[in-house]
C-alpha cells in the first residue's frame, strides 16, 4: 500500500466533509421530506414574502387560469394559462380548521399562519381564553433585524393584515388594532385605510397622528406614494381611492390610473429593501369578499390583481435568488366555488364571464339609485335591463342583440328569478321577509345583484355552495430558499412552524 | 507543496465523483425541482401502485377526515383524523381538463394518467381522431418484465380500469374492452364484473371463456379468491356479490362478510408479487358514483374503503421500502363538493352524517318497492317516514324521538321539498316533466332519494354544485422511490411523464 501524509489526509477529509455536507443539504430538501417536517439545515433567507389570497383555494386559482386559457383559444380546444405562482416549484396543501370550526374565519386562520396556534374564529393572535398573547412571526423577525411590511387591498386593520402585527380578543376592535400598528416598530403598512382611526365613536386620539409622533411617515397621495423609496423611513401608505369599507376598489372597477395592489407591493419592496433583509406580508383581501358575494367575474379579476402583486416579488426574487423565499397561500376557501354546475353538466363557458364589466358591489349602487327614485309598485325589471346588459352582458330575447349574443339571453326561469329578486331589492332591507329558500338564494346580499351573478356564473358553468368560508383545503406554493419544506399536505399551523424553522426563529 | 501519486489521485477523483453523484442524486429530488420536472436519476422502483379515487379531490378527502375527526371529539373542539395517504411525504396537485373540456370524464382523464396524452371525453387511449392508439404505462412496464394488475370497485370494463389495458374510440364499447382484457398478457384483473361478457346483444363469444383459453384462471367465488397467491398464475377475480352495474356494493351497504376493495388489493399484491416487480392500478370507482348522486355519507364511506385498500400497499411498502412507489390521486373531481353550505354558514355538523345507514341507491330500492304497491293518488310521505328514519336518521317533529334527536327534525320547508320530490318519484320516469328548477334539484336521480341526501348533507353543512364532474384540481400523493418528482402543481399528463421517467420507459 502507500502512505498518506497529513496534507493529503486533510484534503481527503475536506472532500469527504464536502460530500457529506452536500448529502445533508440535499437530503433535507429531498425525498426524505415528510408531510410535517420543519427540519431545515440551510441558512435563513434574507427576503421573505408571505402572500395570502384571502378566500383563495384551488378552484379560485384554476377558474382564473381557465378564464385566461379560454381567451387564447378560438376553437373548441381548451387549455389554461397558468398563474405565475401556481407554477412555483413547490405546491403543498394545508387544512384550515380552527380551534372550534371547520369553516374558520380570517382572524383565526391568519393567527395560525402568523403564530402557529389555533384559536377561536374572530380572535387575533390570542388564545381561546383571550388571556394569552401569541408572538407573531413578524415580531420575531423584527427582533432579528429584518424590516417588516404589511400590505392589504382591504383596510389595514382588517383581520388578515392585523394578524401580522396586532393581538386582540376580537377582530372588531379596529381602533385597538390600529393603535398596535401606530405603536409598532414595523416599517411599512400599505394599501387600504382604517375603519376607526379615531375610535368607534370618533372621539379618541387620531391613530395616524399617533403614528406620525411615533416616527411613521403617513402618505395618502398617489404621487407621494409613488415617490417612496428606501430612504423614506417607516411608512404608512394608504390609497387615496377607497371604498366605504376603506378597501381598494375591486380590480374590475378600478380606474387604470389608480394604484393597484401590485403598485403597493412594489413600493413596499422599495421601502423595505435593505442589507439586513425584510419580511413582507401581502394580502389579496377582496378575493374573499367577491367569493362571499358569489361573484365569479370579480373573484377572477381580484385573483389576477393578486397575481400581479406576486409578480413584483418574483422580479425581486430574480435579482436575489439565493436569498429570497416567496410563499403564496390562502387563509381559507370562501364560497365553495367549483368549475361545474348542475344545470350545465359537463360544459363550461368561461367566455361569458368576460361580458362582466362591474362588480356586484358597483351594481348594488345602480340598484340603490334606482330604488331611491322608484316606488315599490312602479318597479319593473325592464327599467334595469340596460344596466344589467352593461354590467353583466345578460339580455332578454327582446334585446336588439339577442341574435348575435344568443348565449347571453335570459331564459324564462332566469327572468322570473330576477323579477322575484327585484321585488325584494325594491323594499328596505328591514322589510324583507325571507323564506328558508330565499335565505339560501340571497344570503345577506342585494337580492337582484346576487341573482345576476348567480345566473351569469351558472350560465358559464360555475357554481357556489355558500356565502361563507368553507373547510376546503388550500394550496401552499413556495419558491426560493427553503421551499422544499412546504412539500406535503399539512396544517396551516405547520406553515408557521416551517417558516420559523427556515428563519431560525426557535 | 507536495507531490500526488497516482493512487492518491485515483482516491481523490473517486471521492469527487461520489460527491458529484450525491449532488446529482439529491438535486434531482431536491429544491431545484420545478413544477414540470420529469428528471429522475435514481433506479426504477420495482413495485409501483397507482391508486385512483374516481371523483376524489381535496374536499372528498377532507370531509372524510373531518367526519372521522369529529367522531373523536365530544366537546366543541374540532380536529381531523388524517387519511393514511394524505399523510404521504409528497402532496402535489394537478389539473384535469381534457382536449376539449374543463369538466372531463374518466375515459379522457385516465387516458392522460395512463399515456400522457389528452383526448376527448369518452375516448380510451386513442387520439381525438380515434385513429391512433396510445401505448399505456402498463403495456410499457409489462415489456420490461413487470407483472401488471388492474383492480376496480366498479366493473372492470369501466372507463378508468379500461384505460390501463384497452384502446377504444368509445368507453361504451364494453365488449371490445373486455376482449382486450381477455387477450392481454397482463396478470391480474380484480374487483367488479363485466357489463357485456357476451356482447351488447348477448350473442358473441363469452369473454371469460376466451380469457380462460388464453391462460387466465377465472375465479368468482369468495373462498377461491381468498385462496389466490403467487402460484395462481394469471387471474381474473370477480366478486360474487355485484350490483346491477356489476360493481361491488357501496361500502355503506356491504355485508361485513363480503369481499372489499382492500381484500382485492391484498390478493392482487399476493398474485403479482415476484422478484421482477409489478405495477398495480387500483380504482375506488364508486366515490365518483356517490358524488354524482350528491350523497356525502356514501362518498365518505367509499373514500374510507379506498383508504383501506391503500393501506394494503402501505403494508407492502413497509416490507420493501427501497423498491416501492405508491401514487394516490383522482381522475377528476365530481359533484363540486364543499365543506360549507349557504344555509348553515360557518357551522358544520358532521355527526349528522353518521345517522346514514344506507346509500341513496339502496333507498332507491325502497322507493321502487313503495311505488310498485302504491297508486299515485294514495302516495304520501308519511308512509315512508319509518324508512327515511332508518336510512338517513331524518324525522318529523311528530316522531317519538323528536326531542332526543332534535337536530335531525325536518323543517317545514324540508318536508315540503320531500313531498314535492315524492310527487315526482311516484310517477314513471318517462312521465316526469321537470321545470328548469327541478332539473337542478333532481338531476337524473330518483327525486326523493336525492332530496333526502341533499337535506341531510345541507343539515351537516355540506353542499354540492353539480351532478357531473368538475374542473377542480386534484391532489397527487406520493410515497416511496421517486416520490419527489410529484412535487408541484402540474397537469394530469405530467403524472404519466413523471412515472415514465421514474420507470425508465423512454
Amino acid at each position: 500500500m502507500f502512505k498518506l501524509n497529513k496534507r493529503i489526509i486533510t484534503i481527503l477529509l475536506s472532500v469527504m466533509v464536502l460530500s457529506t455536507f452536500l448529502f445533508m443539504a440535499f437530503s433535507a430538501s429531498g425525498s426524505s421530506q415528510t408531510a410535517t417536517s420543519y427540519s431545515y439545515n440551510g441558512t435563513a433567507p434574507k427576503y421573505v414574502f408571505m402572500f395570502i389570497g384571502d378566500g383563495m383555494s384551488f378552484a379560485q386559482i384554476n377558474s382564473a387560469e381557465a378564464y385566461l386559457g379560454k381567451a387564447y383559444y378560438e376553437d373548441k380546444k381548451v387549455d389554461v394559462r397558468r398563474l405565475n405562482f401556481s407554477n412555483f416549484p413547490v405546491a403543498g396543501a394545508c387544512t384550515t380548521f380552527d380551534a372550534t370550526s371547520f369553516c374558520p374565519d380570517s382572524a383565526s386562520t391568519a393567527t395560525s399562519l402568523s403564530t402557529g396556534y389555533k384559536t377561536h374564529s374572530g380572535t387575533i393572535n390570542m388564545d381561546v381564553t383571550k388571556q394569552v398573547k401569541y408572538k407573531t412571526i413578524t415580531e420575531m423577525v423584527k427582533e432579528k433585524g429584518y424590516k417588516v411590511g404589511v400590505i392589504s387591498s382591504v383596510s389595514i386593520d382588517h383581520a388578515t393584515p392585523a394578524a401580522y402585527y396586532a393581538h386582540q380578543p376580537s377582530r372588531s376592535n379596529y381602533y385597538d388594532i390600529a393603535l398596535e400598528m401606530a405603536n409598532s416598530n414595523f416599517d411599512f403598512f400599505g394599501g387600504g385605510g382604517l375603519l376607526q382611526p379615531k375610535g368607534k365613536a370618533g372621539d379618541q386620539a387620531d391613530v395616524l397622528e399617533l403614528a406620525t409622533k411615533n416616527g411613521f411617515k403617513v402618505v395618502t397621495n398617489k404621487d407621494e406614494i409613488l415617490g417612496l423609496n428606501n430612504t423614506s423611513g417607516r411608512v404608512i401608505a394608504m390609497n387615496s381611492v377607497l371604498d366605504s369599507s376603506k378597501a381598494l376598489p375591486y380590480e374590475i372597477d378600478r380606474e387604470k390610473s389608480d394604484l393597484s395592489l401590485a403598485d403597493f407591493t412594489r413600493k413596499g419592496i422599495e421601502v423595505l429593501n435593505n442589507p439586513k433583509g425584510f419580511f413582507l406580508m401581502v394580502e389579496g383581501g377582496k378575493i374573499d369578499w367577491a367569493c362571499h358575494a358569489n361573484d365569479a367575474g370579480t373573484t377572477i379579476h381580484e385573483t389576477l390583481a393578486f397575481e400581479k402583486a406576486v409578480n413584483e416579488a418574483i422580479e425581486f426574487y430574480n435579482q436575489h435568488q439565493s436569498e429570497t423565499l416567496i410563499i403564496v397561500t390562502g387563509d381559507h376557501e370562501t364560497g365553495g366555488l367549483s368549475i361545474g354546475f348542475a344545470g350545465t353538466g359537463y360544459s363550461t363557458y368561461f367566455d361569458k364571464i368576460s361580458h362582466q364589466n362591474k362588480s356586484y358591489a358597483e351594481f348594488d349602487s345602480v340598484i340603490k339609485e334606482y330604488v331611491s327614485k322608484t316606488s315599490k309598485d312602479n318597479a319593473k325589471l325592464e327599467d334595469l335591463l340596460p344596466d344589467i346588459k352593461a354590467a353583466f352582458g345578460l339580455i332578454t330575447s327582446k334585446d336588439k342583440d339577442a341574435e348575435i349574443m344568443s348565449d347571453m339571453v335570459l331564459t324564462e326561469y332566469e327572468t322570473q328569478r330576477l323579477r322575484a329578486a327585484l321585488a325584494q331589492s325594491i323594499v328596505p332591507k328591514s322589510d324583507r321577509k325571507y323564506t328558508d329558500e330565499e335565505k339560501v338564494l340571497y344570503g345577506g346580499y342585494e337580492p337582484l345583484s346576487v341573482t345576476l351573478t348567480h345566473i351569469l356564473n351558472n350560465k358559464a358553468g360555475i357554481a357556489w355552495t355558500s356565502y361563507s368560508h368553507t373547510g376546503v383545503p388550500l394550496p401552499v406554493f413556495a419558491k426560493g430558499k427553503g421551499e422544499s419544506l412546504f412539500v406535503g399536505y399539512y396544517d396551516n399551523t405547520d406553515v408557521f412552524k416551517k417558516l420559523s424553522s427556515i428563519l431560525k426563529l426557535n
